[in-house]
């Protein structure tokens, strides 16, 4: 037996105005793309004939220019969560086209099973391979976990992409599980960072499948940006810090399991645990992982590494499946809401590294939003792993825009991890370590250390005009930074 | 044999200048009273003879007036953390006389054992009874569990207040356990709110008890706040809003546990929720238990709480007592890292329901500060609550000071729990329902179903002059609600 096989086209040709649907993947990776080539196309038709077409997309983060990219620029999302890295996509909603929901990743698959987005038409997913029965499907998925086998439960319709650019044994990477509903729940027994508990396939109710469409399409991974001498200075000061506190005892001998977020900083912070003798061999519990991990662990620095996503170039993605014995004993990709779940993250004790768009002097931070208003790409799972992890690290450039930016102000414009998940700041200036003091020694720290030296006399300013209280802001200067920056481009030029 | 008596003058005279003391209970039950009236008189004789006398003062949540408060009258605390209700330490606290960590109250115990704070010199515990063995002690609980097992685990030295206030059956009530150090940690075995999973005593080691302090001393419980129409219209508000989500099946058939924060307005809900037909026999699994749990218990429609304090009148504890058999088979008091744990509270699927100083229009909400500056009381556990259960709520009046202040503002001047981790606002005015829905369509619901009708209007204007963006905001008008009040005295003086 076999399923309707179908072109991306006729699959696309199924999808109705206002429906909703849920996508795999996890960043660009494991998201299915033929359709969604299709279905751009078909917005753009029905609107060029005058008929309504808008959808909403739900995923596990962001996905590529196949989905957001192509459908916003076609006007075409009606409502999106949870995460978003595409500069259409960004513009769109920018201008207020898109009504946009920046979530906690590890959130979705909790939040679609609490009903809280309605029906969920459509389910596309991206495999390696298929098991087709009769009354269950065993779907292998490929390069991320993401919030699969919840979408295939919830939805009404499942349409399959079988990709054959990834290798059919890339379920040997996946452990799926999903978290049962509320309120008959038992703990998420995983105990160390490779600790498998589940399936190496998502089982899918047949009768949903309405069509597998046949494609062979590579990933859309953004490209590698290289270290530059800045961003290897963060990356030093977060070793050198971890190897600190490793020394105080702070972190146990055998070092704990580290989380580091998407981008090039991240890369920084791996390159240089990677390469710094004092750091033990470790392991990384994080929602991606990135091309460095998986040279690290090639080398054998790293031991294990867990993730929902493997957001790697397609040339590493190969080299993952050509040493797939090597590979599938270190590396497990699992559902975002394990990755990120806190339960999970607090247990083993995660030192949690993310990029900052800004902070504050206070240590408040702020992923999202620039001055406020524009969204750059959201919070991602950063707030997963702050609040729960063992150490929360934000890395930021001093500046930004050759210096008319400072990335420390005095009030963040916007706050996405809050003064009481934040331990530590660094940038290439230096190192706040934040922990158990108050606002105006956190002030200090911040300031002294971390904010560039063209701004240390403003900061300073601004703390004598904020005057007392237990954490000092002057209401009708706290922006002032931000201000000074949209009206005459230059944070510099602030005047209080 | 038994451990040396002493006077409790004499134990507060054997505590130094600039050392760290970590204390029993939670809120101001279960705190030790006896040697801290006696070290505040002591520090204050030490400031007359021309002698530093500072210390550290670490507790599962706020305290009462003999600790917190008379001590910041006397000038005698460096560094609280991680919460107060009291006014002497908060007027101390915002004149910057003390280093004061704002701190989820679910971190405590986490942050001590990874020895953020360095040594803790003494733990100072309340018990109703001690089994003074030869190498162990073992110690029973009041009315609270808070951070104790932990702490005189890594206190160098430990005293012991003896309280007869307390029956000595109130071991009863516990469930005594500490999470394991990282990272050889297991999962906390909680699958209902009322299992058991410890001991009914806490062990401590012989040989770094000091002495123990023999007194009679009621709880200092801060007196109850009667409702008033526009508590009770909040409390209906909730009620109502709770009701229809179980009536739409986003809530199971058989409910979901409660968690609710310390104030009248959570009283409000529970007698709303109490009374409702609608709701089913239903359990709490919160921080505190207050007088309205145990009114409602004792009638049947709560049938299990699980907390970490009995912050209750003294009447109120005094009637749980002489009904043991009852209560100790319906309420478990458990330390502050298992009461507040993200594990625990994602598990059961626990509703949120916590109290906002203000919230802006996009969702985001401020629980501590004042104009930006001035502390109120601080975080507490709300926001261990609000990211990981199941429903998160926000209350709050939408106005203050006979209308000078609105609650719902263009920007919060200060923010603890961000957009991403509230669901719901509700004032009198009526329900914010903010799941699933961008920036734009949050700012709607909130202003015109939130805000007080005379601050409406400014609302709308602010929304215009913000312009575009993803969650627009106009940086030198955001915080000008704030600006008004300061300067003005009313927010309705607000010009942008």
């Amino acid at each position: 037996m076999g399923y309707t096989r179908m072109s991306a086209a006729e699959a696309a040709a199924m999808i109705k105005n206002d429906e909703t649907i849920a996508l795999s993947g996890f960043t660009p990776n494991g998201v299915p793309k033929a359709v969604f080539r299709e279905l751009s196309k078909h917005a753009e038709q029905e609107h060029a004939a005058g008929r309504p077409f808008q959808i909403g997309i739900i995923t596990g983060a962001s996905t590529g220019q196949s989905v957001e990219g192509d459908m916003a620029a076609a006007k075409a999302i009606k409502f999106r969560a949870p995460f978003s890295t595409n500069k259409d996509f960004r513009d769109c909603t920018n201008a207020g086209e898109i009504d946009f929901e920046d979530m906690h990743l590890g959130h979705v698959a909790e939040r679609l099973r609490r009903g809280f987005y309605g029906e969920i038409d459509w389910a596309i997913i991206e495999v390696s391979g298929l098991e087709e029965g009769t009354s269950t499907c065993k779907a292998f998925l490929t390069s991320a976990g993401g919030i699969v086998p919840t979408i295939v439960r919830l939805a009404k319709h499942v349409i399959i992409e079988h990709n054959s650019f990834h290798h059919p044994t890339s379920h040997l990477l996946h452990d799926v599980y999903e978290i049962a509903e509320c309120p008959r729940r038992l703990p998420i027994p995983i105990l160390q960072v490779g600790d498998r508990i589940g399936r190496e396939y998502v089982e899918i109710d047949a009768k949903k499948i309405v069509g597998v469409v046949e494609c062979c399409i590579p990933e859309e991974a953004r490209a590698f940006t290289p270290l530059d001498p800045v961003t290897e200075q963060m990356g030093h000061n977060v070793a050198d810090f971890l190897v600190n506190d490793l020394k105080r005892g702070i972190i146990p001998p055998e070092f704990l399991p580290l989380q580091s977020g998407v981008g090039v900083t991240s890369n920084a912070v791996l390159e240089a645990l990677g390469q710094n003798p004092a750091v033990p061999v470790f392991s990384v519990y994080a929602e991606v992982v990135q091309d460095s991990v998986v040279k690290y662990m090639r080398e054998g620095r790293i031991k294990a590494a867990s993730c929902s996503s493997l957001t790697v170039t397609n040339d590493t993605l190969k080299g993952i499946y050509a040493d797939m014995d090597y590979f599938k004993a270190r590396i497990t990709i699992r559902q975002s809401e394990i990755s990120n779940a806190p339960e999970v993250i607090r247990r083993l004790g995660v030192i949690a590294m993310n990029t900052a768009l800004e902070c504050d002097i206070y240590g408040n931070e702020n992923s999202s939003h620039i001055c406020g208003s524009r969204l750059m790409n959201g919070v991602g799972g950063s707030c997963d792993y702050e609040r729960n992890g063992f150490i929360s690290i934000f890395t930021t450039q001093s500046t930004a825009k050759n210096g008319a930016i400072s990335s420390i102000v005095p009030m963040c414009s916007h706050v996405d991890s809050t003064e009481h998940d934040v331990d530590v700041i660094v940038t290439e200036q230096g190192v706040a370590d934040l922990r158990g003091k108050g606002p105006l020694r956190r002030a200090q720290e911040i300031i002294e250390n971390c904010a560039h030296p063209d701004y240390r006399p403003l900061l300073r300013d601004y703390l004598k005009i904020a005057g007392k209280g237990h954490e000092p802001q002057h209401m009708r200067s706290a922006l002032a930074f931000h201000d000074a920056y949209l009206t005459k481009g230059d944070m510099r030029l602030t005047e209080f």
